[in-house]
């Protein structure tokens, strides 16, 4: 809290993030993005519905993002940046399976299921959505690996095990689920899916 | 051959499908779908264009499906019908590899590649589109089960492993490796996502 009085008109602290008007107005419109992928999916993103739900001119928003793909691609480099920490369990099960929960958390949640179907439908019709959504798995990627390196560390997978493999090995059928069957994504799909990579890393599947 | 003289006017015997004008009608509307989907994606979808292709009444088209999704729909189940048999090796490591290399070589494949992308957005923006995405690959996974079935009966795996999860981990890393990163789908991406998912069965992780 601050001691000294403030001028007036001034925000009160902690409302705002801080980074001055430009940093507010992007956060602004990139949750409005995400409000608005979430209700009408990224075939209904439109930036001048975007301008008015973020309570910004509809100028700002043309000028700065120009195109809706422009959008879903900084609305992925913020969520890359957002993204949760891994845990540091020492056990690569209790590792593995932290990370399985909370993919699948994610996807089951109606939010956020709902956003990640819109950023991986916008990411199949745009190259630059494309690439935005690839750094963000492998930002996502690159926090989880270190868990794995280190029960390679630790001598319980094989020397030449490839981290990054493992971690998307994990992901990937909490993701076919999702996509192509109506089975719900509960938390069993997520301890089956860590226990398999697992299982395959230690067999020496996920090696380089 | 036919060794009697046909009437005038008559399709040459093997040009097309059999079932009448009905279904020529339908083959033609489904190709003419498929064409669309690759070339503009599932968004870029629109039946006056389909019946233009097909070479096909507008009014037919309007009639018979209505909707694009409706059309996606009727097009997943002719592609579940077309979906081709498994191989009987007699291995199982040889028939979850084979299995790997016919989705990795359809996933890869410009064509086929664009067309799959185009269904699972279909998917995500309509229900009845995604029911027949899901019946698909239900009959997908039904026509490849038998081969973990059969490793079941013969020892391979336990007992009480679920073949429908065995088919399924071969498929989801070679589809979240196409959707989220840039990583090519070669057969080398297919045979490591083949050996995982036996590695995985055969500890167990694939149990009911």
């Amino acid at each position: 809290m601050s001691s000294e009085p403030l001028p007036p008109g001034s925000p009160t602290p902690g409302s705002v993030r801080p980074g001055g008007r430009t940093a507010r107005v992007r956060a602004a419109v990139l949750r409005a993005t995400e409000d608005a992928l979430v209700e009408r999916g990224f075939s209904g993103l439109d930036l001048g519905d975007i301008a008015q739900r973020a309570e910004v001119g509809r100028t700002t928003v043309y000028r700065r993002w120009g195109t809706t793909t422009a959008l879903v691609a900084d609305l992925l480099a913020d969520m890359a940046e957002q993204s949760l920490p891994r845990t540091h369990s020492g056990s690569l099960a209790e590792d593995l399976r932290a990370n399985a929960r909370l993919v699948q958390r994610t996807l089951a949640d109606p939010r956020q299921g709902a956003l990640f179907r819109a950023v991986l439908v916008a990411a199949t019709c745009d190259t630059d959505a494309a690439s935005a959504l690839q750094r963000f798995y492998r930002a996502r990627v690159d926090e989880w690996a270190p868990c794995v390196a280190e029960a390679v560390a630790r001598g319980e997978l094989p020397p030449d095990t490839d981290p990054a493999e493992v971690v998307r090995a994990v992901s990937a059928p909490l993701y076919y689920r999702m996509l192509t069957t109506p089975d719900p994504l509960d938390e069993a799909a997520a301890d089956r899916a860590a226990a398999a990579a697992e299982a395959a890393a230690r067999a020496g599947a996920h090696r380089r």
